[in-house]
């Protein structure tokens, strides 16, 4: 049963989805002779922690209880508030679905409650814990934004027609994944080419929960994007950043600035803003995860830069044809098959009609 | 338990893949009292009938037993010894897949046998059994070969790197099923491109069974293809045939049917080869399937004449990049996303890390 209360952690943890960045997802479940008699989240950036939530949403007394939490929470030995609270609460034993990623803290729940008569068990469901946060570990780990890529392509692998036409390649069910990748990112990103052929507006739609939109970024080197497309519609909700040359045209980074946009200016190295550069700068901004939804060229720039960790692909049942149809991963390309980037923990979901593989790049 | 008889009819029917071409795969169990007693397979063309096979292999009397064959046979009034033989054997009942698609034949075994006191039913594990031989009807119907087509391809969508390297993309289970569907048909075809990048074989290759070679087509056509290639290896059991233009050199036909390879000369349209044409020559040379392996070029001619029936993709977790690597579908392209040829009937089949989509393309 251990499994079934940390998979219901997780489940009610995705509710912070698109909030708590550059925290982790953090769902709780307490539970007392076999029922479950409270449960809660982490809901947004600063609010209160899951646990305590789920304690103080109990149903009963809590005591005697065991506290489910998909992450080991940031304790240290002078949170006194904290600890009172728990051991306040009567909670005997407290499972983790896995350690806090941080130096600081890895390890330290079970050092610090087990002396005070709470056991404290690790790894519950340790591998779909991981997943959930992947985002945060790598964050805490490497400081730049954990980089997701996904696209739709046609059974012929065509990302849009010769004329560049790509709506819609997917099934609604596949398009609203994108939504939920949408949501759960802190930012997301387009090369400059999409969004002169799409506009697309880059917002998140869901049905039936809160939103949150991720920045927008749009690498434009010399920011060549008209000034009433969709993308620099910036009001507080949906904000936008421009990652251009240092090179850009003063008075087109002020025409941008003067939407509301941000500009971030990087050095070019060899005519290309270097990957490596942008996520090191986002990750400075807080950004813990990026999105790229496209096109071709940009893809073909992260991939190279090796910045790329979780791959996404929908693959449809149609074919178009098109020599010069629009190539999902463009650029110069590889020479030799063996020599391909091939995705670890390679997984697929069957959607319709529709399959999307998710794989990882191994770092 | 009736459909289960009839699933084993269609796994023995199996038995005649390559070799009975262009007549139907025909398996066929006798059931008496719930026990088999006795199976049959059409073997190869102009073999005893699966039926009279399966009778002959009953390790009991047939008397009172049951007959499961998975496509109805060619049966005509006339047929007097086979009518005989089937009441010979004391079979009270029998149940087929299919009807014959054949106007001359279809519906007249319950028409003939049940004025003589057997029993026939159609239609049982029908849409299996029309699958099994759809070559088989589509041919009867429009005397051309149902026309498969199959490229591995890598999840950015290539067919091959930009240097036109494509060995290996898919996995080697995902391989293997290229020689089941090599084994399958009567004919494969390639460009001539692909003859002179890949220099392939084009056998089959399959552990624990006979094989039975296709035979091997390759546009090509000014037969501007190296005198060496293995499809210029003939002998009595691969034979190879080029599609060549009327306008092509004397002295290269020659050369190229001293190899032992036939031609099949073909007026040119626009510059092209058409493949109407094409696939109406070799529905009139008995081949029944034609299956089309690529590349990119030939292909996209295919798609464009409408000739293609059913389409294989397998796809590889695999990213190699290159706005210039070789497409699956290449030529001119659609336009718009709503013109694309949607797949019907859609499947899929994950295998290891590959998934293969099997889709039909509407009449
Ligand atoms: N089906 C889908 O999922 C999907 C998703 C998105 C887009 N699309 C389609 O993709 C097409 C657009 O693709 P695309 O390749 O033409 O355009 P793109 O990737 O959106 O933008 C290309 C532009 O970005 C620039 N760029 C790329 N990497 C760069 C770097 N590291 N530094 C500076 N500039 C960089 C390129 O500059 P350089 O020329 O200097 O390289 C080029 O100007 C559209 O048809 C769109 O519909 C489809
Ligand atoms: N991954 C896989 O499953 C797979 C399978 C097969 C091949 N491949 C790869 O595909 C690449 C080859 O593709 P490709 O497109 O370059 O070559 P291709 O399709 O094998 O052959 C192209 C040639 O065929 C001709 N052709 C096509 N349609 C024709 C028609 N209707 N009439 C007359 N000629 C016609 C073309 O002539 P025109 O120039 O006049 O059009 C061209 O000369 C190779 O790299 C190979 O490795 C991969």
């Amino acid at each position: 049963m251990n499994e079934v209360y940390m998979d219901m952690a997780i489940e009610i943890a995705n509710g912070g989805s698109g909030f708590v960045n550059p925290d982790p997802l953090v769902g709780a479940i307490v539970v007392k002779e076999g029922r479950i008699i409270g449960q809660g989240y982490y809901k947004a950036y600063g609010c209160e922690k899951a646990e305590i939530d789920a304690i103080k949403n109990s149903v009963e007394s809590t005591k005697d209880g065991e506290l489910f939490i998909n992450i080991e929470p940031e304790l240290s030995i002078e949170d006194k508030s904290y600890i009172d609270f728990i051991l306040n609460s009567g909670i005997k034993k407290i499972y983790l679905g896995m350690e806090n990623p941080k130096s600081g803290f890895k390890g330290q729940m079970r050092k610090i409650l087990s002396h005070l008569g709470i056991e404290v068990v690790y790894n519950i469901l340790k591998e779909k814990c991981e997943e959930l946060n992947e985002i945060y570990t790598h964050y805490v780990n490497k400081g730049t934004p954990y980089v997701f890529t996904k696209w739709a392509m046609t059974l012929d692998g065509k990302l849009a027609s010769r004329t560049g036409d790509s709506k819609w390649i997917s099934s609604e069910k596949s398009l609203e994944f994108v939504h939920y990748l949408r949501q759960r990112v802190a930012a997301i990103m387009v090369g400059e080419n999409t969004v002169k052929v799409d506009n697309p507006l880059l917002t998140t739609r869901l049905k039936g929960i809160t939103i949150s939109n991720p920045l927008r970024v749009i690498v434009s080197k010399y920011g060549d994007i008209p000034l009433d497309s969709n993308v620099l519609k910036v009001d507080d909700n949906v904000k936008t950043l421009i990652v251009a040359s240092t090179k850009i045209d003063e008075k087109k980074e002020k025409e941008i600035i003067s939407t509301g946009a941000e500009i971030l200016k990087i050095e070019e190295v060899d005519g290309k803003l270097p990957f490596k550069e942008i996520v090191k700068l986002l990750g400075e901004k807080n950004i813990d995860s990026l999105y790229i939804e496209g096109g071709s060229s940009l893809l073909a720039s992260a991939f190279e830069s090796g910045i790329v960790n979780k791959v996404y692909v929908a693959i449809a049942p149609k074919i178009i044809g098109g020599q010069n149809a629009v190539t999902p991963v463009g650029g110069l390309g590889i020479e030799k098959m063996n020599d391909a980037i091939r995705l670890k923990k390679v997984s697929h979901e069957i959607v319709g009609d529709d399959v999307i593989f998710k794989g990882y790049i191994a770092e």
